[in-house]
Parts: C-alpha cells; sequence; structure tokens
C-alpha cells in the first residue's frame, strides 16, 4: 500500500520530517511518500497561505505520476480537504481530524496546541465544519511559528507543554493533540512532561487511512464529493 | 465609493450581469466593478473549482490597478472569503452571508434555493462556519446548472419557484434567498410567483458594503485577519 | 426615505441624542424621525421595563401619523420587536440585532459591552432567539446605568474601553458592539482606545434599513409576522 | 396555599375553565384563584396580542389585592414570565416550560400540539430560550383559534388528535403536550385517542408551582430577575 | 401514594437520611420508603460504580414487594433510569434531571456543585442527554468524597459554599443545585450563606414524582421506554 | 497484538460471527478473541438489556486470563464504554463510535441502519454523548431484531437495503453505518445494492484498536476515565 503524505508548505525538509514521523507507526508493507507543494508559501500560518496551500496540494497530488491507495493531508487546520477528495477515488485524511477522532477514543475531551495564536480560528473552523468539535475543550497557541518548531526544538518543547498543561489543569483537556504537521518529534518529550495521552495528527492519519484501505473503503461519490463535472477551466494544472 | 464586485467563474457575460444587477440597488455616487477571474473554471458547481475560484479571485482582486472601497465575492457557497479579508485592509462581504443575514431581517426561517443538488453541502457549510444557520430552514436545489440559468431563464424561474414553494409549504421559510450569483434576474418573477420576499445576496452584498464604508468600518487586524506575516512565497501573484 | 428611530425609553435627550447619531451615516434623502414612547420608564435595564417599552414603541409607532419607510427599534437587547413586524408593513430593524450581523463582517468573533450586568442575559437572550450568538464572544456589562451614560461620559468612555479590552484579549472578541442605543457618542473614543472596530447599533441599523427598502424588501407576511387577526381588544390603542 | 393562575386574554369564561382545571390536579389546602387582564385581547394568536398580554398579567397580578404564594401564566408560548419575576418575590411558572418539562420525564422526545401555525414560531422561541427544546420533536399547529376550542369541542379534539398521532408516528414524540391554556378540557379524549400521556401546561404548572412553595422556593434575585431599579415611569400602573 | 427513593450505593445511613430529607417536602399522605441496593459500591464516584448501581438499583427496585407509584433514582450522575422506565410502569424520576429542570424555574442559569472532579463529566453527559444543559452555567466539585459529606459535615459546607460562590460570581449562576443524593441535609446551610435559591434533588425529585401521580402520568410505552421484549436472559434476576 | 471483541449478548454464534469478521480486517500477527458475556440477554434491544450487558462485558472482560491490547465493545447503541475504560489500561473502542468516526472521513453526512425502531434512540444517545453527531443524517430502523438477522439474512438484507436507500435519498446521507454488531456479514450485499460506502462498526473498530496500539495510545487517566477508587463493593465480581 502506498500512502502520500502531502505537505502544505514548500518546506522540504518538513516534508521530510512530516514523511519520517510517519513511517514510524506505518505497518509493514506500507510505503509512505512525501510530497512537497511546487507553489505556495514557505509555512502555512493564515488563510491566504492556507487557501493557496489547497491548490497546490491539488496540484502536487493530481500530478504524482504513480498509483496511490490513499492520501493524507498533513496540514492542521488548512482549507483543502474537500476539493481532493472530488478529484480523486482514494481516500484523504486530514491531519486535523485524524487527530481529533483519535483523541476522542482517549479521553473525555481534548485540546489542540498549535503554533500562532492567529491560526487558532481555522483549527475551531475546521474542527466545526468536521464536526468533531463538540468534545474539543480548547485550541491554544503556543506562540512559535511553524519554522520556529523546527529551529529552535528545546523552545517549541517548553512552550507545547506549558499550553497542554494550562489545557489540562484549566479547560479539562485529558487528551492533547499536537495542532501542527511539524510537531510530530516533539511527542515523546511533551507525553513525558504532561502525563497524558499526546496525539500527533500526521500518525494517527496514517493508522486511519491503512484502515481505510484494509477495509476497502473510500470517498462516497454520490453527492458532495462527486467527481467534478466536465467543464472549461482555465490555468489548470498550474504545471502546463 | 468603488465597490469591486469579483464573479467566482471565467464566464465574463456573467461578470456582466452581476454587475448590472448591483447597480440596480446601489447609492447614486457608487461605482459597481464587475471583476473577471483570470484563471479556473467557467461555472463552479463544486469544492474543487471552488478552491481554484478562491485564489483566482485573490489574483483578480490583489490585482486590481486602482483604488477601492469594499469587494464582494459574489460566488455563493464558495471558498475564499476569509483570504480576501486577510489581503485588504477594505471590507470583504460574501454573497451567501450578506442574503442570509438580511433575510433574517424579513422573517423567523429562511430558505436558500440553489443551482445543483452537489452544491448543497457547500452553502450549508458556509452558512454554518458564518454562524448564520440558526434560522435556515433548508437550503434546496433547482437541479440547474449555473450556466443553465442564463441559457434558459424560463426554465430556470419555473424550477426555482417550485422548490422556493415546497420551502415555504414545507420548511416553514418565509423569505428565500437566491443560491447563486446569477440568479438576479429572475427576483421579480420568483417574487410575484411566491408571494415572499426574494433575497439576491449581490443586491443584499451592495447595501452592506455601502453601509460599513459610510459608517468608516473594515475588517477587524487583531487576529483571524490580519495581514499575512512576510514569508517566502513561491510562484505568486500567478501574473508575474 | 423617512425612518423612524424610536427610543424605548422616555428620556426625550436620548431620543434626540440617538437621531442625531442616525443622522450622521444616513445617505442623503433620507429623514430620519427620533419617536419618544408616551409611557414606560426613564431607561430600560430589565425584562419589567423592556415589556413595558415594547408596547410603549408600539403605540408611538402606530400612533405617528405621517407615512413612513422603516423603523428601528432603538433598544439593546430589548422586547418588542416581533410585535412591530406585525403591526406594520415596513421593514423593522432592531438594534441588538443590527449591530451583531454587522460586526460578523468584520471579524471572526464580536462582543457587546452594554451597561449594567442585569440586562447581560437579555443581550444574551435576544441574540440566541435571532440566531446571532454562534460568534458571539461575549457580552460584558461596564457597570453603568443608561443614564449615567449621558451624565459621565469620560466615566462611560473609560469603562467601556476597559471591558472592550478584556473581551478582545480574553474572549478573543474581534469587533465590539456598543450595547446601549445611547453609545453611539461615544465611538471615536473607544474606537482609538481599543483598536478594534466598534459597531454602534443605530448607525449599522439605519444602513441596514436604507438597505431593505432600496431593495424593495419587508417583512414576510406569510407566517410569524402575518397580520394579526381582527378580535375584540380591550384597552388598545392606549391613547384612546 | 395561593396560587393565581393568570389567564393571558380577556376572554373570562376561559379564565374560569383554566382554573376549574388547574384545580383538578390541587393538593388539599391549595386555592386557585384565577385572574383576567382588563385589557388586551380576547384571545392570543400573535406577538402583538401576546406582548400586550404581557403587560396586562403584570398589570392584573400586581394590583391584586391579597397575598399569594404562586403565580401561573397560563399563556401558551406568551411573553412577559421574566418580567413578572421581576416584579414579584414568589415562584413564577409558565405553562409552555412547565408542559415541556414535565413531558420530558414521560418520554424520549415530546410534540406540542398548538392552535394556529402562525403560534408555532413564538412556542419554538419560549421553548429554545427556556433551554427546554433539546427534546422537542415538533410543534404543530391545530389549525384552530383559540376560542374555537372552547366553541366546538368535538372538531378541537379530533384536529388535535389528528396533529397528536403525526407527531408520534412521523416525528417520533412519545409525549404530547396541550399547546393552549384552553385545552385542558379534551386532555381525557385525547388521551384515548393516541395512547401516549397528554401534558396539560396549566396543570403541570400547579404541581410544579406547589413543588417550588413547599420547597421554600422561590426566583433567585441576583442577576436576571432582581427588582426593578427605582426609576421614574410614566404611566403605569396603568389604573392609576 | 407510595414513592419508593432507591439509594444507588449499598450505605444504608446514606438510604436513611435521604429518605428523611424526602420526607420533608412530601405531601401529607405520601409514603417514602428508602431502599438500598444489594450489592454495588458503598458510594458512587465514578462510570464503574454507577453502571453496578444501575443494575443494583433495577434489581432492588423490582424486588420490591409491595405496590408503589413511583420511584426516585436519588444517585446525581448516575447511569440507569431509561432501564427501570422500560421495567416499571410508574414513573421514575432521577434526581439529577428533578434538579435541574427545578432550577431553571427559578433563574436564568444554574450550576451544579458536586464532590469529586472526576464526577463532573458523568453530571455533565446526564445533563446533556437529559436536554436539560442549556442553562447549566457550570458543574463543579467540592473535592469531597461521598462519604466525607456524612463523616464531616462542617467541612462539606464549607467547601460546598466556596464552590456555590465561584459559581455565582464567575460562571453567572443564579441558582444552585446540591449534586448528590447526600446532600441534603446541608441545604439551609448553604443557602444561608450564599443567598440564591439551593435546589436538593431528592427533594425536587419527591415534588414531581408527586405531581406526575396526581396527574394520572407515566412513562409512554410507545417506543423508547416500552417493556422489554420477552426473551431468554442469564442470571437475572441476581437474587434467584 | 491481541484484541478482545466482546459481544454483548449472550448468543456464542453472534460471538463466533462478530469475531470471524473481525478477523477479516485485522493485520497479520493481531489475534483476534471473541468473547461472551456470563449472563445477560441473548440478544440486546433496549436500556434494560442494554444495562445488564454494560456489567456483564465488564465481568467478562476483566476475568479474561490472559493479556490482551485492546477491547473492543461489539454492542451498537450500547451502555458501559466508560466503565470498561475505567477499568482497564489498554485501549477501548466502541463499535457505535468506529463507525461513525470513520463514515466521517467517507462523506458528508453518514446514517446509521439498526434492528428494531425502539434501539434508534439509544444509538441517536450514544452519538450525542459522542460528540460523533453532528453529521448525522438519520438513524433508521429496519424492523428486524438481532437474532432474525442471522436466522434470515436475506430478508434482513432487503430491508436494510430499503432503508439505506431511503436515507441516501431523503435524509441525504452518503455512507451508512450497518448498526447491529451482527450485521457484518451482511456489507457485500448491502454495498453492491446502494452503491454507498458501508461501514460495519466491528471491522472499524479493529482498524482504530490496531491504529491506537501501534501509537502506543491508551485511555487517559487523569480525570473521567481514572482507575476506580478503591472502596467496600459488594457481590463484584459477580463470578466469586
Amino acid at each position: 500500500m502506498r500512502i502520500l503524505v502531502a505537505n502544505v508548505n514548500t518546506t522540504a525538509s518538513m516534508t521530510d520530517a512530516i514523511a519520517e514521523s510517519a513511517r514510524r507507526v506505518a505497518s509493514p508493507g506500507t510505503e509512505i511518500v512525501g510530497i512537497t507543494p511546487r507553489f505556495g508559501a514557505d509555512s502555512c500560518e493564515g488563510n491566504f497561505e492556507s487557501y493557496l496551500a489547497a491548490i497546490a496540494v491539488m496540484d502536487a497530488v493530481t500530478s504524482y505520476p504513480e498509483p496511490f491507495d490513499a492520501v493524507i493531508q498533513a496540514g492542521y487546520g488548512e482549507h483543502g480537504r474537500e476539493g481532493l477528495q472530488e478529484l480523486l477515488d482514494v481516500p484523504v485524511v486530514d491531519i486535523t481530524e485524524a487527530a481529533a477522532s483519535t483523541a476522542m477514543y482517549l479521553g473525555h475531551k481534548y485540546s489542540v496546541v498549535t503554533t500562532l495564536d492567529r491560526t487558532v480560528p481555522l483549527i475551531e473552523d475546521r474542527l466545526k465544519l468536521a464536526g468533531l468539535d463538540a468534545r474539543c475543550a480548547s485550541v491554544r497557541a503556543s506562540g512559535l511559528g511553524v519554522l520556529e518548531l523546527e529551529s529552535d526544538p528545546g523552545r517549541a518543547v517548553e512552550a507545547i507543554v506549558r499550553e497542554a498543561r494550562e489545557a489540562v489543569e484549566n479547560d479539562h483537556a485529558e487528551v492533547i493533540c499536537l495542532g501542527c504537521g511539524g510537531m510530530a518529534e516533539l511527542e515523546e518529550k511533551v507525553t513525558a512532561a504532561t502525563g497524558v495521552p499526546i496525539v500527533d495528527g500526521v500518525r494517527a492519519a496514517v493508522t486511519i487511512a491503512e484502515g481505510l484501505v484494509r477495509m476497502g473503503l473510500s470517498t462516497s461519490k454520490v453527492r458532495t464529493y462527486a467527481t467534478p463535472r466536465s467543464k472549461n477551466i482555465t490555468g489548470w494544472p498550474f504545471q502546463s
């Protein structure tokens, strides 16, 4: 089974880190392929960049030359998952949703700890649309940008642990979701420091995608995610 | 005051029709400028096309060469409004929301009558995110595609009136929103046939945009819609 | 176009201030007429006074001797809007709702800053019924009574700014609604002090009422707001 | 213990019927006193009449010359309960709420069968504000006016039974609330015809009011229902 | 009228205290019978114990040898009420729900003060399922276990009063529900210390159960709570 | 990895069928062990039987003599999952929730098709508590009892397909969950007949349980599902 793990930003080292993390929980026989968009921002921290990434991920996935069995959209709180579902016949798993649905098996309430405060409403909106918000205790920001997670992991762990503790003590979270595709490497340290289950969205998405493939299930095509109608499109695909 | 009315598809005749409709309710002194995206589909009827339109509208609006006072996103149930709000300092009004908030001043419950069934969930999702769904009785599809509204207006009126009547009689709607940027010309006929107020989103958006400008109000920049952070972006703007 | 702006209390100086504020955003050609109830309390700060005002406003509006095009109910969180809608054929706009629907075009979440703590639940209830509460971050009380706003504007600004800042910092509001008909004069100072858009309900209501009239739209008469049935009524109208 | 049962319309025969029905479930030692407003409509079937009734009931209750232990607001879906709570130190029970909270002890979902279609949204709104709507399957209209219940009880039973059956079969109601103060006499016949528990709001309210008095409980005065502030009021009380 | 008040734990002294408290509000002619489960935990403070209690209460109630008119399930936030409703023809009243529905007649919002923090989510879940959570401001824990209420009433009052005050001041509760079957004796002291109405679930349940019996109402048998189908059951009843 | 799949009824042939179905999607190296309660009903179709099953499953799981890595509660809409989570250190997955969270990756809305109408509210309640109801279009009953699924599979397929089609056409479901532990064998036929993805809860639960184990995640013990406090328990475990 081959699973594409699509980074939402153009930073290749982050794609590698995400794919590496995904491989740690993949079953034997599952090939994880990290893909990086050909255009867009080097980090997504807002709606403009996220909408650009939505299209860039569709571009990258649909131009991938080999067959694949599932796609993971590895951006937290990002736009675009519904478009991928229309364009593809294989299952699409968004890491924001994967983290949330996994966390809900582990505790009564969960919180998300993400990067910048400005991305909090994006994540809240995605959870609301996904219908996975009823047991979300809070979405908290560590105050660090996406690229700072890579450049200063020590400070990142500290900030995330601080917010995770606040979430447990004040918001009554019992589980914490790491709210960024690039946080997986921090999982062990945050777990050790907080004593509650820590869910990484990428890893959660790998297990869910594998499960869907194993059950032979894919996106329903009867209504919302039906294949796009044939029509005149200008300027797409972008690489042409 | 100059208001840009951004069509979401590449069909220029539809841009003209939308702008013409907008002018009918614009105040003296308001200049309505219709703009057409440089890429994307000739009609938006699903998520893929809508995400492409989101970026295409941002491209078209940000490359408009003259100053302007407000922008209307003239696609019903489409993605992208949040991105425009980040990129601009002037108010942005989405017609899905404009129709809904206007309808709520006119009756206890409202319904939306749109084009194809597959676009119903997109509209429902936008209303949910906008927090304008609590008084939405239903979103109903006429079964006609966007371009059929132009090519066969007689059949369009008939189908819309049929669904509008169902909405009033079965779903307890007291007001009907026309769920497509290109439906404005049908307003009078639908009103005559149903006896309830009919709200066209483009016209509603014009009055709201004018009001915001007159009050000196624009998008809050403190959090969700703050100007994007400065970062490395590849391949944007597209025309460069 | 003539718009009646109905104060909910019997304090004529407040009617004047409200009407004056309304005129600042009215279009050329719009006549703003302030009306004061003939009975009721000199300030509304609770349910008893608000119910009395509901009837007093209906009495004042229906006995206004000239034709008019729209009515603004200029009390924040007050009862009675639905009754006016039944009695009239022209649009009725409540300032609580006008402020909320306007704020929702400007930021992801809004807060209301009102007068006394005891009026907070009234405002929350009106927003809930109007289906405009989903994006309300909080309703906060400044602790000042309605009449103190007039008598001590300096202290009023200070108290309102304090609560507005709390709303932005703690409740994640991005826009503030001034939760009292008599607060409009404070708008500029509060805006300057907080850096977020400040919405005055009366002004917002003027732009919405004008828009409805310009679009030729009025209250739906098919169900909830149908004209009252003919029946035996004792003691009404009160002035007879 | 003396309980005032306040009719919301001016039809004295209906007051008598309501009081008579209340007496059937009152405990020994409880005196039921029916009171009729001195002004207002002879039947309440919409917001205008209901707002007028709100004030008329406050007028009638506060001018009642003897001491009393609780008040029942015997109009279904009517305004005004919050005002009574502010004005009085004894408990106030609204029959719309009493029927709903009672029905919730008897089945998983309940429906309300009321008079005219136009009163349905009023009842829905009251249940929503009361926070008693989550288990409401539907509010259905029999199509008969309030006074027709008295004048043609046979037809009333037939219409109510028809809607009650629809509620059970289609809306999955397991309990039916009779949605009008004047329906109590129909209870036995409707019960016999439908086979589900039928709740009359007036009777439910009597048992709840008695319970509150017996427990020594009354309206909290710390915030929403605090006694009105002392202020200048013109034209109230009306009889003066 | 005979009402069974079923304790959920095996501590007989607590059964006695609960029954004694129930008698204080029971009408003349109502016999209160306390029953104690034959198996289970000596205090219920979590889901395992609560599920065990659910079955133990069904066992105890269905093996009670005399006729009875209603049953009160006297555990706060416990499982099992739905099972009792299926097994019995007489009304069943849960004290969590009785306290909530009673509190809602007394103030705009209520809070619950319970024992241990771990029982808070159980109570929140019961209120949510019962559809009585919309006006619940908070569920707070005093930090004392069930049996400590009996063994150290002075400390119990202190802890409950502290949380009740927090609920009123910070959560905007206007009424407090005592969130444990064994707290009734503390009612007077907590009332005196907080100045808001204090609702004991057992007493509230007595008045509601009496009211249902007096109205001749009992559990609807058409769907959710229909009598169990006849089938092969192993190991039940346990005492056989 | 060993996963216990706990049937909720005492019918051993159904345990075998459930375990057999689970094995079809289990990874190589995963051992599926079906366990049957020692007491309870031969089929669960209501609250009484479900509460009994809750305790019986806890009894069966905690007395299983070998180590295991995860538990699947294989009853649809049943009580008890929270108790198992308290008693165990390994993950617990309920099939009602597993089917729902899986379906949400496959379509915009899902429906459940279950056995008898009386079990519909139980399933709705479990989904509500789990916070997985926002995208549930409907829960529909086939009208067949649990044991009829085994005894008359042809009729079962027909009835389930009929309701599944109704769900897709009328309720706008895009995915169907088979709402009974014993329906897995029908999956292929129902899929073929409806053209939408069909989710079997047991199989979904296997993939989720395996994923949790592979990620090293288990139930959070900080609050709701903390290990039960040590206390005096009478009559448990039952087999002693």
